[in-house]
């Protein structure tokens, strides 16, 4: 762009600023930009003077933070650096990325090839792109979407990008729910599917918008941050673990991703592919099975969009080496009746020690069946079968207890999970028919009320779908370990829909 | 998006960083963004405590920089709430902004309104837009383009958010060059036309990529910094101004959305149309000349794009109350022989005082002769002769006399600026006929050897286009204040073909 960069660089005193940018940048005054050539979101490579480290930045031009001269820079940089408190750096301008070459092509809706996909993923990582720059591409994607090509290459250039697990022993299985509800699958799955003799090294996250994600609940029951040696040894061992993939460095361009994501809630269905199927690949994963939930309150709105991705979910998968099963499941109704890591966790066992089969149960014994069939361990058409009897003769039971135990875990049994004595039930203003129970209000009031950050807070309710109920019958009950946020909870509660009720009377007409 | 956040707030304690993040950001622990509802990129007001005066931020996430329940917030913040060492603010989540529900339609390619445009320019002049929100407008805009309705709501919007300059006496007229190359046309238009009687309070800008921009080169002659009372006292007294737009607060949103483009020369023509055009209804224009150059190194590379540009600058013009008109100029050439602030106000001087009549001197009678046509202040087809003579009779350069001292200035003559006694000639390689001059890199070379940043350094040519050539005659002198970038500049300009000759033996066949 400009040719003069190359022709020029320049010796500065750095300036410190005491704080983490979480990017490489650095601030020169507006004298020292223009001699350089430089204009702010450009990059410069500093080298420190006397010594060999060097780093590339991005330049913040100014009038007054630093004298001309002088180069401002974070803590970032100043720990790449090893930067003392008097040090210069010879700042060099850095011709344009071809970074955002790519990204322009893909603005003029061109589709990108592979080593084009992972440059851009790979300079993501390093931190190589202003938000602008990364929000461009996304913005891209999101208008001109991705061809299969894409999306497969972007799928690997995620997963390439991080760590890998990698279990040679036995083919690893692997279930994905994508933009899910309230109940736990995971870890009713888990054991099951281990107990089969499957290899199943589940990383779940934390919640985003809900009451708990899987990881919130299982930590409840033990340790969910293990390293990846670890994590190996005890799959290898014991069959499967369910952790916390947020501090594993699998794929991790992705999160930055979707925090580029984020304040449009773009999600274009390219790039949620290539997200999910790069965390599957980088686990290792041959048979894969996807949860896509579809309901006017999820991610996934109609059936067709649904059957689109899926189709999709299947091809990927197929160019990625695995096989790839998609179940639609109904996105419009609670999967048990717990909201909150504590109680989610405590329905679980309960499930697992054979207290009830409610729904939870039932679709958890649909998906893990599909993972029995799709890896061989059953005949086609038994899987549901197997896996219910496997839940229901104590053995996923057994096997769950083996898997806290190997995470490090001391609570075994639904009855050393005590409920929080803070709580309010919430009563029904009519008589009726239950109609519909609003999951995103019961997240909201269990998020107000605490959960996840208190792991005991959360919601449980009372009744379910098709339900006859009386006026003033209670509906569900708030926990909080706090007064104020249980108030808050409870006039959230009172004023939100969270169970309708059908009404015989229509309307009056006077 | 997230219904928990109207039901809750939080009083923090203040952790101050003393650095200026030139927006409104707030830092806050992991554990309160989820008390909260609140997710990096997610905004939340602040009220200070035992106070009323409140502001809004985008809302940063961290798990080192502050504890639970400390904020950290920059100098912005402090200063906009008046805080002191050890104040505590109520932290409340806002609702999603509407402008991002408008970028997101933006995105899915529809058509916003004016008041969804209106919004969106406020919200990026708060610097309420996140960087991130900001790109994705500018990527839809880019891919999806403006109507004409559109661009004229941007236009509109972009003013309105600025000051305005209000002439009442006379009407307004004004000339524009869109990505234009060197020679200070400006700077003989404005004396030209401010002694045919015209109003033209022209704002220029300084130099982006290329040696000098028009307030630089005047800024060698007189104070270029004047407040909006003083340049209109002087419009209204001696007919025009040449002023630095830059610290005037007209359409500011139009440089923070220029900034956005600036990674991927981004340059969305309805933008910068729009932009254009937000400047001259800021200051109030009646009759203005947009000057289009054409050619492979300008902003607009065909006679095509130029063509349907200049329909739509008419046409926006027109629903903007002005009469337009465009002159599509040829971009492939140099205008007159200087680079640099200093040289190019030489040149200037030179041609008003009668000195040469040579390329940029006949581009500029054109320019005002379309200027004086459109105003009616002559017949149409005479603007040309007017011009020429206002400018030979030395009437121009009276005008620009007064002009000079009106804007404070003490150069009033040619003779006054004195060359760099620090110089270098380059010589030709070759014999031959000029074929082309290459103005890019004559502007690398030029700020190479430090302009604008040292006024006096620049680049003078000695040939134009069609001159016969000797071998080691020279082609150009390189002015600079200082050895090393001289030696530079001298060191790039042995490298680049700046002058291209034209040889007769093509190719020897052996």
């Amino acid at each position: 762009m400009h040719d003069s960069k190359s022709a020029y660089s320049q010796i500065m005193r750095v300036k410190h600023f005491d704080i983490e940018a979480e990017r490489m940048i650095c601030i020169m005054n507006r004298v020292d930009a223009i001699e350089l050539g430089l204009f702010p979101l450009d990059r410069a490579e500093l080298k420190v003077i006397g010594g060999n480290k060097r780093v590339v930045t991005v330049v913040d031009v100014t009038q007054t933070m630093v004298k001309p001269n002088e180069l401002g820079v974070f803590k970032d940089v100043k720990e790449e650096l090893a930067l003392k408190g008097k040090s210069r750096v010879r700042v060099t301008p850095v011709p344009q990325l071809d970074s955002l070459r790519y990204i322009k092509k893909k603005l003029d809706g061109q589709e990108l090839t592979g080593s084009e996909i992972r440059q851009i993923v790979e300079d993501i990582g390093k931190n190589g792109l202003s938000e602008i720059e990364a929000s461009a591409f996304v913005s891209g994607v999101y208008i001109h979407g991705y061809t299969l090509n894409e999306t497969v290459a972007m799928a690997k250039a995620l997963a390439e990008n991080g760590k890998m697990l990698r279990i040679t022993k036995r083919p690893v299985v692997d279930k994905h729910c994508v933009g899910g509800t309230n109940g736990r699958t995971t870890m009713i799955i888990v054991p099951i599917v281990a107990a089969a003799g499957c290899f199943i090294p589940k990383t779940s996250s934390r919640s985003i918008t809900s009451a708990a994600g899987t990881a919130d609940a299982m930590e409840v029951l033990a340790n969910v941050s293990l390293p990846m040696d670890k994590i190996k040894r005890i799959t290898e061992r014991v069959g499967g673990v369910i952790v916390w993939g947020g501090a594993l460095d699998l794929a991790p361009v992705d999160d930055q991703i979707i925090r580029i994501e984020h304040p449009f809630s773009l999600d274009p269905p390219g790039q949620v592919i290539a997200s999910v199927m790069a965390k599957k690949a980088s686990v290792g994963s041959k048979y894969v099975v996807i949860d896509l939930p579809v309901g006017p309150d999820v991610k996934i709105h109609t059936r067709e969009k649904a059957e689109d991705m899926a189709r999709k979910f299947i091809e990927v998968g197929k160019r990625l080496g695995m096989k790839v099963e998609v179940v639609l499941t109904d996105g419009t109704q609670p999967y048990g009746q717990a909201f909150g890591p504590l109680l989610e966790a405590k329905h679980v066992l309960q499930i697992l020690e054979g207290e009830f089969f409610d729904q939870l149960a039932q679709k958890s014994c649909e998906l893990a069946g599909s993972l029995l069939e799709l890896s061989r361990k059953v005949k086609s058409g038994k899987g549901y079968a197997a896996a219910k009897e496997i839940l229901q003769s104590g053995k996923a039971l057994k096997k769950m207890k083996e898997i806290i135990k190997a995470q490090g875990g001391k609570c075994f049994s639904s009855s050393d999970l005590h409920e929080l004595k803070l709580c309010a039930n919430i009563l029904s203003k009519e008589s009726g028919r239950v109609d519909k129970i609003n999951v995103r209000s019961c997240s909201t009031i269990a998020r107000i009320a605490g959960a996840p950050g208190d792991k005991k807070a959360g919601l449980y309710l009372f009744v379910s779908e098709g339900d006859i109920i009386k006026q003033k019958q209670p509906l569900f009950r708030i926990f909080s370990e706090n007064r104020r946020k249980l108030k808050l909870a409870v006039e959230y509660a009172k004023k939100a829909r969270v169970v309708e009720t059908e009404r015989s009377v229509l309307e009056r007409i006077p």
